[in-house]
């Protein structure tokens, strides 16, 4: 991304750090379209972003007990192709930028062939830091640390 | 159902307090198949105890802040016709059972039209009274009280 | 909002023919943050696109019979308080945009009570018109020219 | 099984061949109660069903392709204990039973640790064949063959 200055075009490139997770679609996420609804993408980053967090060594199961809440305050996804009962898909995730209240994922769902791969779709999700009772706080340093140290350009 | 000493001839019949929830079938709730997911019909019955509990006097959203925690500990439901995106369907909800820690809800899914109305499916859950730490405990004797004033025979 | 050059600044303010879906929050649909779940709103953002085109005369669920798919090409969604099981949430739907091959809808989500209504979220989805067999077409002349009729500005 | 007279003594108890299914606990499959919502374990037992039947090498989609539609006619759940967030959880999936024009599946739904294993839900589910106009049939030779051949006792 080095020298971009422009975010759109940026948007839906993996780096830094990047996880993936894979997974089949399930039956009851397919419409009567006979694909993917289109809801179960957001479900599918969340699962992205479990797996990052986890491989980061931040389990956000751990980070919620410990009180650190992370709300989704804004999701911006792009479907560019179809997704099919029990095909596998992946879902690429990374950071696109931690802030000191939020941090920005980005996500990449993908099937993979023969022929390469395909893209399904990209997505945006930005999340802001609560307490358990749903106030804004920042994020502890340590892990705004470790967030940066995996972004592009910072580490 | 007096009298009646066979309960699966008496399953799937409302009696006592009724209540009716209606509501119309959301494209997501499809699947490729054409029709509503079975899984959304557990849904709908907790739409439906919902609306019961309510009407009751007794919203559960309400208990739940009071320290009383109800799971399905069961659910049986049984598939008599299909139900389709953007058709309107009716869930009775009636108490099968009340004991002192736990509830059996009786269900019936049902579409209306010209010719009458059309059984789509009726089912059961048997719920347990839980405290705030997932341990069981009794139900509170007013409540029990309620619900056994509203099952036929009872009240 | 004639006049407005800078789409952002109109984003999430309804404009021209507006329909009003309500509903109670599920319990299926909360998550353990205690509040309602974000990919839910997209199901929710469905619901008022539904409604609005009942209301307008053009069932999607007829279109669909015709042939006529409508695929969410992209989504954005901004949630701006939460949303509870049980309370009653409202949609409002609107037009954003008519396009030869697409229509944009936009989103408000909200709660009204004695002190006014809270903004929950403001979102938007973009659909592409897809024929049976998922390639891309026009949408029929007579469904633009009703979706025109009753965008601010157009009709 | 052998000797049993007794349906409901047997259930719940894997037998014949058995399929194992797992995954981690999604966040948006968590209720506000913070454990998995009741209504997705039918989503999970299909997840069981799936590879069950795509390890006996009888892939469900293709045979929806083929134009056998396999619609759950009945399903009945019994919960053990509770599934939490990011936890691994398995799907043991085993045939209880083929006749000529419905098959019912069993499951087990487990977690695993060092002490051993935690029953977390038992489950059955009956499904129906019908063909591509909803209409009941029987089920393919070929394919009540296969499901005979890897039920206990049958094979």
């Amino acid at each position: 991304m080095t020298g971009s200055r422009n975010p759109a075009a940026a948007e839906g490139r993996p780096r830094g750090r990047v996880s993936r997770s894979s997974f089949r679609v399930r039956y009851g996420e397919t419409d009567q379209m006979g694909l993917a609804y289109h809801a179960n993408y957001l479900v599918w980053c969340e699962i992205g972003r479990t797996d990052f967090m986890r491989e980061l060594g931040s389990s956000y199961a751990e980070l919620e007990r410990d009180g650190l809440l992370l709300a989704v305050a804004e999701a911006h996804i792009r479907y560019h192709a179809s997704a099919y009962y029990d095909e596998v898909v992946h879902v690429e995730t990374w950071i696109e930028r931690a802030q000191s209240r939020s941090i920005t994922f980005g996500y990449r769902v993908l099937r993979t062939d023969d022929d390469g791969e395909t893209r399904l779709a990209t997505a945006s999700t930005r999340l802001i830091a609560l307490d358990r009772d749903g106030r804004l706080r920042r994020l502890p340093d340590e892990l705004r640390a470790r967030f940066r140290a995996v972004v592009d350009g910072d580490g």
